[in-house]
């Protein structure tokens, strides 16, 4: 087996698996998967992948042409995979769909308490050395009515960590987990989520009919001083609506991990270049939006259970075994 | 009754304490209590009160003069009351020993969960224009074990919070709470909790014997990477031997809430003035150090508790009865 693009905080964990499994011989780098490096891989039965870098057609044949067609991803999109060239050459790929919803509820919670908490103007004060703490007042988490959207995976956990700190928790979602139901978590209806919560954090998938769900008109149903909360994906936020009601004051806080037009832009070095995006520039600016470029999953638990499952889906690959999570190429 | 230094954030709760009080007459100055300003009090038979700078014999004998003698604090401390003077002029004083436990606790549980998560140094990338998430990776709180000294109001909440997360909390206080016992959460000796803590938050009071109790000795029985809590009193901690910590890496983070030195140096505006503590300058510049001015406190439900509880005091010193939390002057 053959991993590529390892980085270094990936590293121990590969060597954890390796260790416990002294029967597989595993080779790695920190190279990315490319035509030109696909023969590092040579001799391997399958690869571990994790790369923002397109697998092309040219890359896939170049790893056919070596015999290998089990391609195990260590996260959970496909975009960037091309799957007609992957059926074609009669390749196998897994991926891992769950990691750690940990890191993300998590994150999402620490934001939503910064932002009620105004802790991006009072860092900035005692930065500049201006030690008075008011008129920097906090909004208790335990005073809030915290409006989950989406009780899935991650939504669950964030709700948990919520109750936690003593805030109301209730939520919405077509598909209504029965344990949540029977604590009475539930409302019948998003305008009802809308109208009754302090906090609203977005926990569901970009589908089609979720696109821009946050928008003018949701936004009109929402409570004044309502912080929002989108650690899910880009596309369900219609972000001009939300700069609009930002500047009103009718939304007090934004936290965004996600942004509609992240791709090319998050996880790259702009300094010394010219920003490419002056909305979300902006953005990064106010005091009471806390952007991060979808790093809400990057924890050592995380990275770890990325690094772990896709080395035993490849194996499982290998030993011909229908792997745990397969991706359906057809 | 007549207000002292009514601060802006105070107001609405002061109105809302006057409005359910027809028939008490409720006057307020945001101008300080001294000898000069206490006429504004005249004709009052109560004072309420919270401000850094000194109730002197003077200001006291102002009031006395006036026929005022009932003086109920918004505030925990009294150090800065002439207790003798308040004494001999036959005082009755009282103040508000619990406001909000969950302020401090949300705020030490916010401040913990980002120094796990490195938001510091992501913040600053972000703001800059670096938007690549390696290297800075975060430590998930449900993978910590956290370590609370002092399990009383706040230390109580903030266990809570802690296990909301899911993390592993543990426990140490002398005085045991019998739910927290039956549950489990207690460890025998501090020395226990120092050897398995990731984190630990002190939730303790500023007693002689708890003076400098992280020091470079109870640190030496400290995991590696242990993250620091103090949003107590800043006695609790020499911050010398934190530093040096710091610096060989044995402690991965620091959150302080409270300084030892920080009496005249908090709550001030040092911009374009030279900063008054060196050591604090360099903490509060340190990535891995999270400074706050003691504002731990500072939130919208404990600033309403203060007021109206204060309220709520000086008026049964007025009518004669035994107020609820009185101060002992003697
Ligand atoms: N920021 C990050 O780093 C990061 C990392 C991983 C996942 N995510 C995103 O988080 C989101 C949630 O992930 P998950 O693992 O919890 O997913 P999940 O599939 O476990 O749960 C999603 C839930 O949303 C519900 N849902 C769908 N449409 C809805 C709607 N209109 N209203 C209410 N509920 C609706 C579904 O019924 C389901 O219960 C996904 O969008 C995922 O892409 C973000
Ligand atoms: N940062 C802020 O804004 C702020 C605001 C209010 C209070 N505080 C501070 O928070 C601290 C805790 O407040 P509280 O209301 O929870 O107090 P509390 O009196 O309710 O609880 C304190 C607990 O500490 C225990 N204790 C004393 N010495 C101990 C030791 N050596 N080891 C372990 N336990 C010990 C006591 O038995 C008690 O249970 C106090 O120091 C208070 O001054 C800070």
């Amino acid at each position: 087996m053959f991993a590529f693009s390892i980085r270094k905080d990936e590293e121990p964990y590969v060597k954890e698996w390796a260790k416990g499994h002294p029967e597989i011989e595993v080779g790695y780098t920190d190279e990315l998967l490319s035509p030109k490096t696909a023969k590092y891989a040579e001799g391997a039965d399958g690869v571990v992948v994790y790369q923002q870098l397109s697998y092309t057609a040219e890359t896939l044949q170049a790893l056919a042409d070596q015999g290998i067609t089990k391609m195990s991803l260590r996260n959970v999109g496909v975009d960037n995979v091309d799957l007609d060239k992957a059926k074609e050459l009669g390749f196998e790929i897994t991926n891992v769909p769950v990691y750690s919803p940990n890191a993300i509820a998590e994150h999402a919670a620490i934001q939503t308490a910064r932002i009620l908490r105004q802790t991006k103007v009072l860092d900035e004060k005692i930065e500049n050395g201006d030690l008075r703490w008011a008129p920097t007042i906090g909004r208790e988490v335990r005073d809030q009515t915290v409006g989950v959207i989406g009780t899935g995976h991650i939504g669950r956990v964030y709700m948990q960590i919520m109750e936690g700190f003593g805030a109301k928790v209730i939520a919405f979602d077509p598909y209504e987990n029965a344990e949540l139901k029977a604590k009475g978590y539930y409302v019948n209806t998003l305008d009802e989520l809308y109208a009754q919560s302090d906090v609203i954090s977005l926990h569901v998938p970009a589908t089609k009919e979720n696109t821009h769900m946050i928008n003018s008109s949701s936004i009109a149903k929402m409570k004044d001083d309502v912080v929002l909360v989108n650690c899910s994906r880009g596309a369900l936020v219609d972000t001009d609506a939300v700069i609009k009601a930002l500047d009103r004051g009718k939304v007090a806080g934004f936290v965004m991990d996600t942004y509609e037009d992240e791709v090319g832009i998050f996880n790259a070095d702009w300094r010394n270049k010219t920003f490419p995006d002056k909305r979300l520039e902006d953005l990064i600016h106010r005091s009471n939006v806390l952007v991060t470029p979808h790093t809400a999953f990057y924890t050592t638990h995380a990275v770890r259970n990325m690094v772990l499952k896709a080395f035993d889906n490849n194996c499982e690959l290998i030993h011909g075994k229908p792997a745990d999570t397969p991706v359906k190429i057809d």
